[in-house]
């Protein structure tokens, strides 16, 4: 029986492969493998409504409530149900599926993700910044219905697909491609270009988490969300770095057996296997890896002083989870500050550094995990900080 | 509780090693992991005592009659039962424990791998002969009786710990380390000696081991070994020259993931997982993996002109059952010839061509699989040719 779908951000890159998983493993199978119940994007209602017709969706939700007329006349006629508004994707991402795929990014993703666990639904996660900030509410909010999370990030899937039991687990090793700037000498740092940060080697991304994978944010985000999805603290994760990005990450065991899962750099390979967990692999057009024409797979540590994310990141798991919350919600701010040239590439880790280190204190809470609410107000708070710290920095700068 | 285990083989290298992760695994536990049923050897009386009396043994067997003596006077007083005699060995390997480890070199090792089966007792398959010439046999047995069988070869246990549902695999990824005569000048092949035969760059392994790995007859072995085991046909095998031996083998699945089992190269890995699967996983003292220190990985395709015993192994497999025990069997004998200076390196491949093209018509059957009897009979056959092959060519050479 088909596998029925819910995608939250269908026409973002992780969206967009989703559907491109479906649209193989139902063309190449005698019945369909997957159904769509509900797509929903933000603003674009052109997407979302071709969508919606091509994949025979239920509903289709747009998040930005003055785009509601346009989807509603897009739709007209085709009995697909067309919503609008955060609440109506709440809403949807509630409705009873196979998987929700949660690929909204940002910490906008966090609320819809919240619902789709709390409603039951096994969740696809591709919104790292909900498992970085809410993780131990969302793992706590899925132990009480059964909800499964499964990991889609390429690394996290990666690490996921050769898990086993935790007991036997020694080490989790999180690779990473390096990103632009691994041989960039040390003063060119500060000068480089938004267009320059967002050329990834390896990977065709969105700009914020282009600029991430640059800074090596984008791992130190990784790390956390490692940290809390497989219940491993921060001292048993490594980070290599791995310019080809072949091997997704690998999990090592007490008997000396390290298990990897590998494969060309095309998220469709992760989707498809999040869509289809526990149950049997689909098949994809992803263009398979070929280790003799690849031919080499390199290795090395991370250069602490080139990028200090990984290290921020580390302190911040050890000092609480607000602290994280302090540090994903500055560096939000600080990558879109760099975006439009209001402040330099060197200057998102240093307004992180300062963020944290300022805030983290502030948020002081005991016994259960921080509620919505509460990480809201961090996030927030966070902000604003962060674009005064920026705006200081500008401040300096003209100086 | 601990697990109950048998070695058959004690005193050779996987014996030694797998007694070594029993060692380690009992050390680290507050209570013992693993317990000594019997072990057995084939002449090494005074290592097979000693590590009798060392790990409690209930029995010790010596192969060879004639040191049953010597064997009861060294366990005289200790409490553990001296037996010998290939029939005593099979007799122990009925024994009902968790498992049986089947190290035995050769075709030797296959009744006592056989009669472990038919016990039901399950068993780590350290001995590749017995596989390769019976694999259809020795599969039928376990189906029937229950009994599992865990492979132990680095590669194959390689694939094992990463193997999901037969119908979501697309190809068995086989790694190669090369050998020790990877980049030598063909024209210089004919010319080494067992000596640098022998010398294997990864690897410490017996001398009959080192030859085929210096011949690519060991991978062809696997290859045919892997096939049976999974139930993969050749044509979805690729063989993959990997010269570090830090990837052990790799599973591809249909939506594009490669998994893979990597580590030191060290057998006590592969050893330790075949002892404790599908139980929790056992602490070894392997040194761990450190990528970035070895910092490079390569592959590349086999010279198929160098070394063609893949091929070899392909088309017999394509053939018949009978056609693999023939290749198998006069490459035992050709390989004896070349150690013991009968032959040139280069004969190895030739004597194989030729047995196999002339003896694997002769052995037709049809319906069931071969019985332990037919599999003996093709196998004297055809060491029996290859013996010839070996003495002709001595003779072609002094002409």
């Amino acid at each position: 029986m088909a596998r029925r779908l819910s995608i939250l951000g269908s026409t973002g890159s992780i969206g967009q492969s989703s559907l491109s998983v479906v649209s193989h493993a139902n063309a190449v199978a005698s019945e369909p493998a997957f159904e769509i119940e509900a797509l929903t994007a933000h603003t674009n209602v052109e997407l979302l409504a071709s969508q919606a017709i091509e994949f025979g969706a239920r509903t289709a939700v747009i998040g930005e409530a003055r785009f509601h007329g346009a989807l509603k006349s897009r739709l007209a006629g085709t009995g697909i149900e067309a919503r609008a508004g955060a609440s109506a994707i709440e809403e949807v991402a509630r409705v009873p599926v196979d998987r929700v795929v949660a690929s909204i990014v940002g910490i906008a993703g966090l609320a819809s993700t919240h619902a789709a666990l709390e409603a039951g639904n096994d969740i696809a996660l591709a919104n790292k910044e909900s498992m970085v900030c809410a993780g131990p509410l969302l793992k706590q909010v899925a132990a009480k219905t059964g909800a499964r999370i499964v990991p889609t990030d390429s690394e996290h899937n990666a690490m996921f697909q050769v898990m086993e039991r935790a007991e036997d687990v020694d080490r989790l090793i999180l690779t990473a491609s390096g990103g632009p700037f691994l041989r960039t000498p040390l003063e060119k740092l500060a000068k480089v270009t938004p267009e320059e940060a967002c050329a990834h080697p390896r990977w065709s991304m969105g700009r914020k988490i282009s600029v991430d994978s640059a800074s090596f944010m984008n791992k130190a985000l990784e790390l956390i969300e490692a940290s809390y999805l497989f219940d491993v603290p921060e001292s048993r994760i490594d980070v290599l770095v791995h310019p080809q990005s072949i091997i997704h990450s690998l999990v090592s065991y007490v008997d000396g057996s390290f298990l990897a899962q590998l494969g060309s750099p095309d998220m469709q390979t992760p989707i498809a296997h999040a869509l289809s967990w526990p149950h049997g692999r689909v098949p994809t057009a992803v263009e398979r890896l070929d280790l003799a024409a690849v031919s080499r797979l390199e290795f090395e540590h991370v250069d602490d002083q080139r990028f200090p994310s990984i290290r921020l990141a580390r302190a911040a798991l050890n000092e609480s989870d607000a602290a994280v919350i302090v540090l994903n919600a500055s560096n939000e701010e600080a990558v879109d500050a760099f975006l439009s040239g209001r402040c330099k590439f060197t200057d998102i880790n240093r307004v992180n550094e300062e963020a944290v280190s300022k805030l983290s204190h502030s948020f002081t809470h005991s016994g259960d995990c921080l509620s919505l609410e509460g990480i809201s107000d961090i996030d927030r708070e966070a902000r604003k900080l962060a674009r005064e710290l920026v705006s200081a920095s500008m401040a300096g700068a003209k100086d």
